[in-house]
């Protein structure tokens, strides 16, 4: 018998689904998972596919092509780190480990070098899409060594999602832990997103008092233009589902405690200890928790009263408008924001990463997949050194010309005492980074005054302390 | 020769500082520095005073009464797990090591934990007040050993800063990291207090148009009434202060670039890690990194154009009043969010934090010292268990009777593009909390849609997953 090109460890919905991804181009795949029942299901269930079954490591290692390519689709953490324990002692020089699973990029920069050391290849990659894009296409973001990217290339190509011009969505990320962190990213981004189109829905709803039946009017048609993505074309079908119970517009059903899987609050970590501004994305993720505290917001509405509601009139069609616009803008500076966390990054972690690549490769199989991502490809190739999405001439256009519906929207829902934290985020952010002056200088006078830390001047360079008493 | 009821290790401007306090309490105090140069000029400097100096770490333990008290003012991090690493073999069981530095909460915890086993009791505090606090009277955060604590109960109320009321600003916070956190808590505070005086200071020049000296007068002013302050009245302080060199107003010739030490920082970050939504101090340490971004500001400012400015007409001293409103609510809600924190650590790490008596020990001694800080001990007195401060209430009528200059002060400052990145996370925090109804069923019917990561029903328990295609 032949052996296999590569194989997969752990047959979860994402290991099995990659794995019958891969057999779909042509290519028998080596199966391996701890327990031996989820193997049984899956050869089971797919008896003439090319899946060829290990019940030990140490056949299932026996089973490779040489050098040796396994995809870990184990759980993040210290079971991935057990897995990894276990082949280590199995696999010759040479041979490639890929960590597909949703793993924080410190450990995969930990594990890249300690496998490094006995001559192991590791690339930690990010999979994005869920299930459906792990069988039909996801968008792939590996990091590790080159050499060994090269090696599996080829396999991750063939599966990846195309975008519309066919290009595959994967390209090398950059050394070490660059997959994952772009994973991270893309994550705190899909955060950014979901939080400013239920802003737009607040808004909808409650200044507009559009109904469910309008709402998905509205986003189906926002779809066909700028907005275009995948995230709005779910939202405008969800408007349009029934529950099957009640009868009634299911997402009315639905409990408004949103829950989260932590990769938002590791992209808005990360960015605090960069020192990259990312508080649009942060926003969100806290508005997710504050969501989560459904029986305090119950409690405190019946205590903390806000603003007479005053229904809008005649000016309907043109404040939608507006609220398309701001949600436009402020997708834009959430990605603004993305993209100089990716840079800080890059220029932190050494990675040299490939910005208009990334914007790329996410133009399918992943959530955050938008016509309006191409923008970003041409930003930077028209200028790789943009120091920030804004200065970019579409951009700015964007900015321009939006930005009086995003503090028209902004202020209409502060007025109606509705909720708008990342919007509001975006208004305040845009108009801090287009600040020649802040009013920083009395922040550095106060930590001056209070504990002599001392300040630098505008006229001279140096550090300076004043005698306040 | 007698033994010292109590040493100091480490006299660089805090140890030497509160090693003065101690003794000007009437305390003979053992002295150590890992070099001896601080040593030396500390006696030198002080001949007459109480100060045993000691020039080996096995002098210093020699020389004090048992249970030692050993006060650690060593550098966060390495520095001090190596000085405890130095100090261990030569100590007996019952003796008290207390890290009076700038600790992060997890290490004393680890610590504490280590030492416990040998025998060796781990005081980990907050040290709040700068250099003269640290001389005259610092507000002093304790946790570690009840038992422990009790041993040096009577020398920490000495040297502690006393209340306008007379009450010593020392407590027991609770177990292990109880008191490190809550010194990361109140920065974390001080960043969000810094950042809504900063903002007032921006819409009070940039919307009303006020010169420094009416400046001057207007915090001069707001010092006199509820928000009484120590930040408020070195505010009122700078812009009466002239640049020696240049004899311009010195607040002007200061860069607006504000510099951060990292407690900020890990407050959000921990806020992330707990659940508990922390935008406005998270926005505040977003604002100071975005700030120090100031090349890309300038150049930013040149290509990115905001909204046309509209002066204030007769209405100045009513916004006046509205801007001094708005700070105030805005300062409530960042208190709310912070001691919901400290709520939200209390039960996740068992410490049973005393959130009145942490009020109180803030009311003198450390920056964020406040007449405000009363109604916070005056909230947790009638109803210890009250899961927000906004819904106490006193802080309910502030709610009441501020919240449209609130409204009124982010809308002026978004339609003269001002960014208010605080005060606009403070309307949305409070429209948030006061939701019986937020956009989160959309966010989880989007998750559900992509994902399969089901959702919750308003109409019954459990987890449902619904067929979207």
């Amino acid at each position: 018998m032949g052996k296999q090109a590569i194989g997969v460890v752990g047959l979860a919905v994402m290991g099995r689904n990659l794995a019958l991804n891969i057999e779909s181009r042509g290519h028998a795949v080596s199966v391996f998972n701890r327990s031996r029942e989820k193997t049984d299901e899956l050869i089971a269930e797919y008896p003439d596919k090319k899946l060829v079954p290990a019940f030990t490591l140490e056949e299932f290692v026996e089973s490779l092509e040489k050098p040796r390519r396994i995809l870990l689709m184990v759980k993040a953490g210290e079971p991935t780190d057990a897995t990894i324990a276990s082949l280590k002692p199995l696999l010759d020089k040479g041979d490639i480990l890929i960590d597909g699973g949703n793993t924080h990029f410190t450990d995969t920069i930990r594990r890249n070098q300690e496998l490094a050391k006995a001559g192991l290849h590791f690339i930690g990659t990010g999979v994005s899409g869920g299930e459906e894009g792990a069988l039909k296409g996801p968008s792939i973001m590996p990091g590790g060594q080159r050499d060994a990217y090269d090696l599996v290339a080829p396999i991750l190509t063939e599966i990846a999602a195309k975008a519309p011009d066919g290009e595959p969505c994967v390209a090398y990320m950059g050394p070490d832990g660059a997959g994952h962190f772009v994973k991270m990213v893309h994550n705190g981004i899909e955060y950014g997103d979901m939080q400013l189109i239920a802003e737009s829905y607040a808004v909808l709803k409650q200044v507009v008092g559009l109904s469910n039946e309008e709402l998905g009017k509205v986003y189906t048609e926002w779809n066909q233009g700028e907005l275009d993505s995948y995230l709005i074309e779910i939202t405008s079908k969800i408007f349009g589902k029934k529950d099957e119970e009640t009868g009634k517009d299911l997402v009315d059903v639905i409990l408004d405690r949103a829950a989260q899987k932590g990769t938002g609050k590791w992209t808005s970590q990360n960015a605090l200890d960069l020192g990259a501004p990312l508080p649009l994305i942060t926003e969100a993720v806290f508005a997710r928790v504050l969501s989560s505290l459904k029986t305090q917001r119950v409690a405190a509405s019946k205590v903390l009263e806000g603003p007479a509601a005053k229904p809008l009139g005649a000016e309907r069609d043109a404040f939608i408008e507006s609220v398309r616009r701001a949600l436009y803008f402020s997708k834009v500076i959430s990605y603004a924001q993305g993209f100089a966390q990716l840079r800080a990054a890059s220029e932190e972690y050494k990675w040299d990463l490939d910005y208009g690549t990334i914007a790329k490769i996410f133009r399918a199989g992943c959530i955050i997949r938008a016509r309006f991502l191409q923008k970003i490809t041409d930003a930077y190739t028209k200028d790789k050194g943009i120091a920030n999405l804004l200065l970019d001439p579409y951009f700015r256009d964007i900015a321009k010309n939006y930005q009086s519906a995003l503090r028209e929207v902004v202020i209409a829902a502060i007025n109606a005492g509705v909720p708008v934290p990342a919007f509001a985020s975006a208004v305040a952010y845009f108009d801090a980074y287009r600040s020649e002056r802040l009013p920083a200088n009395l922040v550095q006078a106060q930590r001056d005054f209070f504990g002599a830390h001392t300040f630098e001047r505008i006229d001279k360079p140096g550090s300076f302390h004043a005698n306040w008493s």
